[in-house]
């Protein structure tokens, strides 16, 4: 049984690290039993090492009892995916982070180890790879992975901190829906933009938002339409 | 010698496509003795078709006696570009422009035109084009193309429609300096960020900044600097 948060940002303006979904995330621990968590630093933000990102985590945690370790300390990192109780990808750079993740050759545990039902939280970066594929990363491309095809453990693509255009801008750069409808021109692919502060609870067959504004979804040749929070997006596949 | 044109952007706000640019453009043209503009309409902004997009070019040099043919017509796309005495790439997305170049095999062919002295006009995804490669595009990687190299006919990478950071704003993604900095954890190429309305004039072995504004140029290891109108970007190899 799926059971993951699929979160647009780690962090929405003005609060601290994880700090807005921190009690979801405690819950979702506790139902697991989960007292570590294996984390996934290698999306990088900033440049950051592993090590400085892993430690962010765990003094976001800092008193529940949830002892955060490293994918990257790990020797055998399939075998840590698959006896985990609980992972958390991070945000940053999602080509930096898939590319790594080819490397190791553990998106297949990881994807085994969440349809097993090990709890999974993405944030971001973390959340572009629930999808079929990253190809709806608002990331600058800084490395080239072999391929953009993600976990796939759900049936659509995130484009986490999804923008509105700006009304008034006199910027020419294209908006988040042009790039958006652009991608539909070559995939059928349905895309959720996913606003700063929303998430996806995945729960078995269950794929709800969550937080207090609406979603855009996307779909090949129809017009965009916004979804409100309980929103069952299992029902895009 | 090398004679080309690199803008940040086709359209300046409140301007019609190529206006701010189109006199140097004629003025180029025209001392190559150009009556025709091979234009490579790859990049579909938008995801217009080749004709919309060729006929587009046409339309905006209307009374300047130059007849603008698409790549995509071309029988022999390689010989097309080695006899141009004029190359226009537009802009759109990178990736999906690169995809098609890999795909038809011309990027030697475009290359080795370029320092045969053919004038070359790239506007944003076609200004990329001209860079190391194209890891410091702001597009979305809507097609995975087999490598991110380009064509290298200056020895940094341009990042078009730069962006400084909006003071104020609640916007958690990552400012274009954050992630030209998270280039650089990988990368010794310099990247130059070039603002709308700026552009690059390559005459042999001078490449100076263009247009009222300051440009951005970041170096791995470097803070930051801005450059003024007539900066000398060969200085940067």
């Amino acid at each position: 049984m799926r059971n993951l948060i699929i979160a647009s940002t780690s962090t929405i303006h003005g609060s601290g690290y994880l700090e807005y979904i921190k009690e979801d995330v405690l819950t979702a621990l506790k139902e697991v039993g989960a007292t570590s968590l294996l984390f996934i630093p290698f999306a990088r933000p900033g440049g950051i090492t592993h090590e400085e990102y892993t430690k962010k985590v765990q003094v976001a945690l800092e008193g529940a009892g949830i002892k955060v370790v490293g994918l990257h300390e790990m020797q055998d990192p399939k075998q840590a995916i698959l006896e985990a109780k609980a992972i958390f990808t991070g945000g940053g750079n999602t080509f930096v982070l898939l590319h790594e993740l080819y490397k190791r050759d553990v998106l297949t545990a990881l994807r085994k180890a969440i349809f097993s039902g090990t709890f999974y939280l993405g944030t971001s970066a973390g959340s572009n790879l629930c999808g079929l594929t990253v190809n709806n990363t608002n990331d600058m491309p800084i490395v080239h992975p072999p391929s953009l095809k993600a976990l796939g453990v759900i049936g659509y693509n995130i484009n986490p901190h999804y923008l509105d255009p700006v009304s008034g801008s006199t910027h020419m750069g294209e908006t988040r829906e042009t790039r958006i409808n652009e991608f539909h021109t070559y995939h059928h692919i349905p895309v959720v933009g996913l606003r700063e502060g929303s998430y996806i609870r995945v729960l078995g067959d269950k794929e709800l938002l969550k937080g207090e504004l609406t979603a855009r979804v996307f779909k090949k040749d129809n017009k965009p339409v916004e979804v409100s929070p309980d929103f069952d997006f299992a029902t895009l596949n």
